[in-house]
């Protein structure tokens, strides 16, 4: 363990007292004032980011990368947008969830905290700092920022604003803390730091997700490798399904909830094949199929078995006839990610069936899986989508970001 | 990774399919028959733990530890009357706790569902083997139990009557597995079935718990270290003190709730010291104590930098003299495990000071850090006590073992 990355901890776990501490009126001023500090500090961010893109350009990055790195007029007045959001939202942290009393007199309560530190090991779009101070500070845990080498530059101007605002308004500055080192070792250090980080929450791709799964020893929250199914079954309106194939598919490409795998019944196989390959060529999709897709519709390819577990995060999805529901059913829970899945049918004992034995955070019948989302559900913002099944399932507003305390109220009981 | 235990792995990852499928009346009635079937076969049980119990006494265990490995009819009858009481329990699975309706129609509800696989790993008590099966069953979980070597042969009798019942009940039997090899290799193994096992819940000593959280891929539940304090404010009750340290101490040693520290404010210590070191005399405790605990009490021998972070569970307790609140929480909070922390005091602020500031799965005013416990917290039954922050914290019932599912009924949504 280096000396840099625990010196980091104990700073982060040492400011947790003073997040305590605060009311939701401050905390609510501290993010309107950084909002406004983002917005009236956007040419230093925007030369600061320079740097990082220029860099980026030298080393050969692809343009679509060097575009989520790029910080614009636009994605700065939008990150300020999200925190004035932020700040518009209920505060859960406080609240007394429940309070009994119990035969003996104690009364017990359980009351919402904040976790505590909370990491964050994210790659190239820098909007995630500010987003995820937002939340973190929002709900009074402190954070410590990770973020790739790629956006060094562009993260550090960010966290300078965000803390030099927090210090004029007398707000702990050690609220948020960036890692500036970015080699591998110091990463593995964070990862090592049970006790002083309560939770760590990679972002980005299924690599990273399993290399901190696999060496945190801090708790972890995997978040957002989806690969979502759609199951069209014998009983589907075949016209709704093509449009919600359509939409899960293309609405937006690369993003967890896009459907990545077809997954069609025999009885409608013949009917509804045709009508999706036309709808997706029409967007220029790839279709790979099993043997009866293939021999159902010239143009498509052949799957091979890895198809199947394939997060494709592009124009490329695969297609898969089954002969039951519970065919489906255990097809897609042998090769899913428990993000999101949906059955298109207009059966009830199906839908019901589909909903119970599928083992995803989110499970439709008749609907695009696109919906999986802190903002479409109603949350108001979220820090990311949980796959895994501890603390939290789905999309993760500000509730995942808090723990419970019991806090008990007695008179001199004793047990007996 | 061995065969065997993925092969295991593989077995309860497979028998979740069934768990998912029961409902209540089949699993109470399962958890019935096993209850009686445990009465029935208490011959057979007592003599496979007899083997247990010879082999321990020949490798020189020590009479306490041999008696907490042994079965007796009366042990027998309790681990029967513990699946009629979960029995008897409500059911969390498939409760729906919310449902939305969202601007575009879309249903959005929360179901509570079973986590899925559920692994324990424990040391030498057998009762954990039906404790822990009962728990799971009712909340539809599968179990794969890894307990101490020592205990082999009562955990495989166990498992034996259960797996049998459950068989004659036409439930599934690999609701419960025992990972029969004890070697370290195995249960290292056990360890990495990340995909698998949904969560692992070590029970036992704090070295067994760090060691599965350093090597865990699995998420893991922290459980049952308590180094908890009484801190006596100088607005304490100090006839109230002296009894809740007492009992906070003394009712039952080597228990995770006791108490093991104390910390004393400076303006009543002189006069407390000597009333809190005279009780506990009585009751054979050994004190030990700062520099100012030694010079106002004889007999007060001087604690060590260690003593602070020590969980003794045994007859000794440590004495720490404060000057502040402020003083007394910060010396809890370094060094308490996050489990159980008492305040006395007749202060309005400094008990809502003590509540807020303390991190601690429960924050006692004026009563016994003994509490924490999911019977005495009104859960009617408690897996374990949780000291981490993550999906759980505090004594966990039968709510511990779920996690949500969002269920989302439409009518042909696509996201704009």
């Amino acid at each position: 363990m280096s000396d840099y990355m625990s010196a980091i901890g104990r700073r982060a776990k040492n400011a947790t007292k003073y997040m305590n501490r605060l009311g939701q009126i401050e905390k609510n001023e501290g993010l309107r004032a950084v909002a406004e500090a983002l917005r009236e500090q956007g040419s230093f961010l925007m030369s600061e980011n320079e740097k990082d893109v220029q860099a980026a350009q030298t080393a050969g990055m692809s343009e679509a990368l060097v575009d989520r790195l790029r910080l614009t007029k636009d994605r700065i007045a939008g990150m300020a947008e999200g925190l004035d959001q932020i700040a518009g939202l209920d505060d859960p942290v406080g609240e007394m969830i429940s309070m009994k009393t119990r035969p003996n007199g104690l009364r017990i309560g359980t009351r919402r905290v904040p976790l505590g530190v909370i990491g964050i090991i994210y790659e190239s779009r820098p909007n995630v700092t500010a987003d995820a101070f937002g939340l973190c500070f929002k709900t009074s845990n402190v954070t410590v920022l990770r973020g790739g080498s790629d956006a060094i530059h562009s993260n550090q101007a960010i966290v300078k604003v965000i803390r030099e605002t927090l210090k004029g308004q007398d707000l702990p500055e050690d609220a948020v803390i960036l890692v500036e080192d970015t080699s591998r070792a110091v990463v593995s250090d964070m990862m090592k730091l049970h006790g002083l980080i309560d939770v760590l929450i990679p972002r980005g791709g299924a690599g990273l997700i399993a290399s901190v799964v696999a060496n945190s020893t801090v708790p972890v929250i995997e978040t957002g490798t989806g690969n979502c199914h759609v199951y069209v079954d014998e009983y589907a309106d075949l016209g709704m399904a093509v449009d919600i194939i359509e939409n899960a598919k293309t609405q937006r490409l690369g993003v967890c909830n896009a459907c990545e795998s077809l997954v069609i019944h025999e009885k409608v196989a013949d009917e509804v094949i045709p009508m999706i390959y036309d709808r997706l060529r029409k967007k220029s999709v790839e279709v790979r199929g099993d043997e009866q897709a293939v021999r159902i519709q010239d143009g498509i390819l052949a799957a091979t078995e890895e198809d199947w577990s394939t997060e494709y995060l592009d124009s490329i999805i695969s297609v898969k006839v089954v002969s039951s529901i519970e065919e489906a059913i255990d097809h897609i829970n042998r090769n899913n990610t428990g993000h999101s899945e949906a059955i298109i049918t207009e059966n009830y004992d199906h839908a019901l069936q589909f909903q119970d034995e599928i083992d995803a955070a989110a499970v439709y019948v008749n609907a695009s899986t696109r919906f999986t989302d802190g903002f479409e559900f109603g949350f108001g913002a979220e820090i990311g989508i949980s796959t895994q099944k501890l603390h939290a399932r789905g999309p993760m507003g500000l509730l995942a970001l808090t723990t419970t305390k019991y806090v008990i109220f007695g008179n001199g009981q004793i047990r007996k």
